[in-house]
């Protein structure tokens, strides 16, 4: 599995805070690392408890992007030099990270914490992440501390070992065909109607018109 | 928030296992509990690590569902009295101990544990949920650590606090309309644009066609 390249931001949701080796190589490994409001303060927290490790207590945020909401005063003030206020309402915390990322010039997005605690905002999340690529034609994946999450768009192949577990959800594509997955897959209708797939060889490769959601686990 | 009727079996599946104290109340006071392989393991350690607490200890499942991938041979033996196998792939456990309800002349289900874990299978039992009051004509309600999942058809009100934090999915409901929430409703596309609305009153209705699915925040 990759890890983060360094020119590719990240965005810390505020979600379940990453305890997987993966995700935590790429909160450790950002050059470019926005929290959200509340992630700001899991990250402060998280790096409390790792006093001992150098490369979690040296962690900071590049920029704090939210409405304020969950931040007290005094990380108000100390943050004042990156944080960047959406007050609006319309869009939720990681929309307000994600937009910040695309003003700043962002093509590519990695999010983290993006699941986990509300069940609702996580599920959200998610259709966030395909919705953020129909409409900013932006490259995210989201990494979990059980898998990543790819939004898809037509044809695309994917390396993978033998053996993964994989789950395609449909976001309205047509013509869904699979190559080297267990169970070919087909237009499903139904959001748990492709998912407990596997992979049989060291790439699988999917055909179709539109988007899709793909999840790797790890 | 209603406590588990007396009459209404539940089936606790394999996500993250209950912390909160409303699914845990329901936990506890389950007349008829049906386990997926894989929560049966989780109920046995749960059970040991409160060996203090008489209510936990003295929880039994009613029935053990699933297709035994999960399950040492120590524990389907034990349980051989109980455990009845369902060999089908075509559908995952959450699904198999359903339709095992249904065949035990059941028409309301309690859910425990669905979310949490591979966000995958979170999402995939998330849709279950409406799949099975569309399919099955079942009335369910999946309580997770942070709310609750209710599945609905048409018309609908509930009694809630107001202030309470509620987010509407749209399963392909048209016409959808709301009283007593603090942004009205439409006909939303995506799985997020009904998410963190807010109850204005002491309950709050829905109008709408089709099916769509309501998670109330504790």
């Amino acid at each position: 599995m990759e890890q983060n390249g360094s020119n590719i931001p990240v965005i810390l949701a505020n979600g379940d805070f990453p305890t997987h080796r993966i995700p935590l190589g790429i909160l450790k490994n950002a050059d470019y690392l926005v929290c959200t409001d509340g992630s700001l303060n899991a990250l402060l927290r998280f790096k409390k408890e790792h006093l001992s490790d150098l490369s979690i207590v040296e962690l900071e945020p590049s920029a704090v992007v939210g409405d304020g909401d969950s931040l007290s005063d005094e990380l108000k003030e100390k943050y004042s030099h990156i944080y960047v206020e959406y007050a609006e309402q319309d869009y939720n915390d990681l929309t307000k990270a994600t937009r910040f990322c695309i003003e700043k010039g962002y093509s590519e997005i990695n999010y983290l914490g993006i699941s986990g605690k509300r069940d609702d905002h996580a599920m959200a999340n998610v259709s966030l992440l395909v919705w953020y690529l129909k409409n900013f034609k932006l490259k995210v994946k989201a990494y979990t501390d059980h898998g990543v999450f790819i939004p898809c768009c037509g044809d695309c192949t994917f390396n993978a070992q033998k053996g993964t577990q994989v789950s395609i959800f449909n976001f309205g594509a047509k013509g869904l065909k699979s190559t080297n997955l267990k169970w070919d897959i087909y237009d499903f209708d139904e959001l748990w109607q492709g998912t407990l797939n596997e992979v049989t060889s060291d790439s699988f490769s999917i055909k179709a018109e539109g988007y899709y959601l793909v999840f790797l686990n790890y």
